[in-house]
């Protein structure tokens, strides 16, 4: 099935799944022409999101296949429109999760697109002209220039593709719960995609970060490399009730069902649990931690457009990026597998110029 | 058993459960002297709590036996020791649900003494003195000064004595999350003795008040008598759905196990539900409605003194007490029968003086 929307002229080489089983697969489709408000970008890098690995295998029951993935996408302006004067051919750029919002809206006026009730994602949205959007899975892109973001001169292009998905997801409840002050002590729930640039952003503002895992493992990793202060086994009942009123802020990254009890005890007494995971089932949430500590649990969802630059300026500045696996698109199935299995340090990110073949 | 602590001289009668059966029967026991800084209250009045109910049945597995449950209680002073300079013999007092805090933290220095690491409840808690706290369910009770406050002219002793719990559990999240601001739109989910009050103060500020419940029955009254401005029943999955992303705060008062996500959609992006409930079992929070609107899920539990007189001066203000049904103290047990299957309208409340005997 490809693509019939009138002016979706442009053939492009992409890999999607095709059907449940989620295998991804050479596939080649059309996107719409460069409108006067487009650029067009050839995609160099593409991250691999927990959420794509959702999407291939319908955790959510609201894929369509063929689904083409990927919304950590950066890459080099090739094409601009007539109303475009901020990007011109050559620049350097990036697109994450959101493709289309209403642009009238409280929250569009905000740039807080991602709140808007008729935001489109990047892959598996619709678009405007009612075509179903494909992701960064493909050699080339059309996007809307309000959802692009420039990737400062010092960010290698690798390593900041993830940073369109996983970084803001957790730069956006960083910043809008205040937690960006020095010495203040934050939990980090889970080290992996997600939790990994939460603490380098928390490192770079001296934060005060412990890294709470099920994984003894982890620890080394957790101080040693990305320098976290102290690390919680979240299974260790013992340890965890000797650090219980500690936190300020916690970030929740965990993207299973799991309960938020032993981790809220930890809060202090009117302090902030961000969720960022989308568990597929409910969390449990005992009652008794949450009211005898009049603490909070809150949602964030990837962030809005200017936020997103502005944590681009913010990782150029403190030259942060992801750790990342360099995966060519023949490979993508197996890393999709280790991906499934959270075998990855931290992200896998497809060299989409590395594909044997191209139009 | 009778309590043993050297200067527990005084003789009570009260109710009391003697086992885990629960049931209540007339019990004698003994109350410390009134010190420098205690007033000693002859109750009028003890309103029954649903905590009440689960202590009696150790349904969260800390009661202590025997169990003198109340924490609302009103009374009048009849001595105050050497140091009390705030109430005299003869003033209408009430006392809640704490009884001792270590006044000497960030939170008592507050007077946020509910969220001292310290903090004692009026029953079935450790006073300073190593004795167990034994509740309003008596005929006399020794308090400390700072947990005692005046009940203002206009209240009447009986329809007073639950704000004392009931009240100013939902009062207190209500101004600490700032949602006293008329023209908002407050969802109220449960309609019990939490629920009534929190109509009543958002109705006397002019908030916009939806009821949401599980009970169709209760549209009638929820509109009609306690003046509710919409009424939405929660397995409407339509009527819930047609109501999304329109109220700015949520208070959930339900102490039975339920999920968080279809109440959560009812919610404004941003918006605020606050759990003042304490289910046994955890509650499902599913992260969608949570994420994908930035919601926030908060705890509050009952309320410190200074916010508690404040309460009682604005319930006199605007001329709220509860909806109560007087029982006498030989009515305890079906009273306690009824309430289990919540079937009073809206607390009942032990009219003390009306025991058969005394001491």
């Amino acid at each position: 099935m490809t693509q019939t929307t009138p002016n979706h002229t442009q053939s492009v080489a992409g890999w999607a799944a095709l059907e449940q089983n989620g295998k991804i697969t050479p596939y080649v489709f059309k996107r719409r022409e460069n409108g006067p408000d487009d650029v067009t970008i050839k995609v160099l890098f593409c991250g691999m999101c927990h959420t794509d690995l959702h999407h291939l295998r319908n955790d959510w029951g609201i894929t369509f296949y063929p689904l083409v993935p990927g919304h950590e996408i950066t890459g080099l302006i090739t094409k601009v429109g007539s109303n475009v004067s901020e990007f011109k051919v050559g620049d350097r750029v990036g697109v994450g999760c959101l493709a289309a919002s209403c642009l009238n809206c409280e929250f569009c006026n905000d740039s807080q697109e991602n709140y808007c009730e008729q935001v489109q994602f990047t892959y598996g949205g619709i678009f405007w002209d009612g075509s179903i959007t494909y992701g960064g899975y493909s050699e080339m892109l059309v996007a809307h220039k309000r959802y692009v973001v420039h990737v400062p001169d010092g960010l290698p292009m690798d390593g900041a593709a993830p940073l369109l998905c996983a970084g803001i997801t957790v730069y956006s409840p960083m910043k809008q719960h205040n937690m960006m002050q020095p010495g203040k002590k934050l939990g980090v729930v889970g080290l992996g995609g997600l939790g990994h640039v939460a603490i380098k952003f928390a490192k770079a503002v001296g934060l005060h970060v412990t890294v709470i895992s099920t994984s003894p493992s982890k620890e080394k990793e957790a101080k040693d490399r990305l320098g976290a202060d102290e690390f919680l086994l979240s299974t260790d009942v013992k340890q965890m009730r000797a650090h219980s009123r500690t936190l300020d802020f916690i970030i929740d990254t965990v993207a299973a069902k799991h309960s938020l009890g032993p981790i809220l005890d930890l809060l202090k007494v009117k302090g902030n649990l961000v969720l960022v995971g989308a568990p597929d089932k409910p969390v449990d949430l005992p009652s008794f931690p949450l009211i005898f500590g009049k603490r909070m649990v809150s949602g964030s969802m990837t962030g809005g457009m200017k936020e997103t630059q502005e944590m681009m300026n913010f990782c150029a500045k403190h030259n942060i990026t992801c750790d990342i696996e360099l995966v060519k698109p023949d490979n993508i199935n197996e890393a999709m597998d280790r991906l499934a299995r959270n075998d990855v340090r931290y992200r896998f990110v497809i060299d989409i110029t590395a594909a044997k073949s191209s139009l």
